[in-house]
């Protein structure tokens, strides 16, 4: 099911600026059972990167009116907010007035999400992200890069690749945030010159705060994985998936991970 | 008039890559009275990106068909042709039968672009392009940077800004390449980090070389913009725009600038 501006349909116009130079943004949160997990702050997610990005955001009542509406009454679906600047003249410029586009779509969950709870195989990708602080953090249809570093395997066996910057720091997998445990500490990738903050990854930096678990937001080298204790990926379809094997080094599912996952399973985000 | 895969129509589907991730690559070329100025060229280029990005180009007689039925029989038009990886389930990564959607459109050309010829104040964008070699040149629809950069002014006295990426080095203006001359000698950004390869760059060159006038492509810095005695910047629809004004520097059009702008307007590429 897709909502295009409201209404059930298809398609959007081929001069859309979300077409034309990715001019836009999205976020992709989990709908069960007719309950938007974490709405609260996905929406405030995808409010701040519009206007990062000087995008008017559809206003939330309507925006969760519409994600209600294709998420259903029952099962688990992957659903998807597209906000872009709208249709525009061909050129760089916009008019101060644009009217955004707004795309809402829902599909079952995959099973894959589901199978990478028990640990999962990741590989190191070659593509390296360009750093651009202007854009870094922001979950924005630019996203060339990560198309492109998902394209190098296709073993199913590999269930996430992850990606380092041009200065060789590890920022996160394809399509998740990556967090390491190191005597007992948590880190994450500093997200200030390129990859995408999650809410998950927001949700787990909180728990954190909230149990008096250190978590820094800090560089992390591939030496700083090699030499974790644990290492997990989150997203807001996935939950916590722990990495059980990376190059050749290889992990149990340990204390933390699996505190984590069960707390970010538990925690619906309907009392944000 | 747009063409989307070959029908009349204005739309494109909701779940196109193209709209989801920037999944695709884009060229502008002017339609001049039912001729395709540069036909060869920019389908090459198109072509050439398609197969950096993995996307099987369309056929050259079709998209030429498509080109020249938008272009009509009269006027000049700017022409634009998109080519995505097409529509596909959610998530990075595609089937390698993709099947991708073309879109062509022609739009009445601006009167901006002719007053440009006589010359043009520039700026400075305050947005520095980021470095990613597996992306630098192509003509991709991840085109943020550009939006951004271009969103910096309204004074609608200047024509373009000139980008520089993370290093300080110039790369070119928001949708134009840039050419500096000093002492007889041409030199243009060298685009192996980012910027666009743009066909009339490339024009350029292949005239210095033909002519036996050397051209460089290399790092140019913002002093070597200053100590340089001319300096122009080119696109498809545009031609040759002599740069008169930058930051506190002033030029007047020089002899080199004026040959390259007239010899641009007298080959319209029908002999490629």
């Amino acid at each position: 099911v897709i909502l295009v501006d409201g209404t059930q349909r298809e398609s959007v116009s081929a001069r859309d600026r979300g077409l034309a130079y990715g001019d836009g943004v999205f976020r992709t949160l989990l709908g069960r059972d007719g309950v938007l997990l974490h709405w609260s702050r996905h929406y405030a997610k995808l409010a701040a990167d519009c206007a990062a990005l000087g995008i008017t955001c559809p206003e939330e009542p309507m925006l969760r009116r519409e994600a209600n509406a294709v998420a259903g009454a029952a099962g688990e679906h992957a659903i998807k907010m597209i906000v872009t600047r709208g249709a525009g003249e061909r050129g760089y410029s916009y008019a101060p007035g644009a009217v955004p586009t707004r795309i809402v779509l829902a599909e079952p969950l995959r099973e894959g999400h589901a199978r990478g709870r028990s640990g999962v195989h990741v590989r190191t990708c070659r593509l390296r992200l360009s750093r651009q602080p202007a854009l870094a953090g922001i979950k924005h249809l630019n996203r060339l890069e990560n198309v492109l570093a998902r394209a190098e395997w296709n073993d199913p066996r590999i269930a996430e690749g992850l990606m380092m910057d041009g200065g060789g720091d590890l920022i996160g997998g394809t399509m998740t945030n990556l967090f390491i445990v190191t005597a007992g500490r948590l880190a994450t990738p500093l997200l200030t010159q390129c990859g995408v903050e999650g809410v998950t990854r927001e949700r787990v930096i909180a728990l954190a705060a909230k149990e008096g678990i250190e978590c820094r937001e800090q560089a992390i080298a591939p030496a700083d994985l090699a030499g974790a204790d644990e290492v997990f990926l989150v997203n807001s379809l996935a939950g916590l998936w722990p990495v059980c094997a990376w190059e050749t080094r290889r992990w149990r599912a340990g204390p933390l991970s699996s505190f984590i996952q069960q707390w970010l399973d538990e925690d619906d985000g309907q009392v944000d």
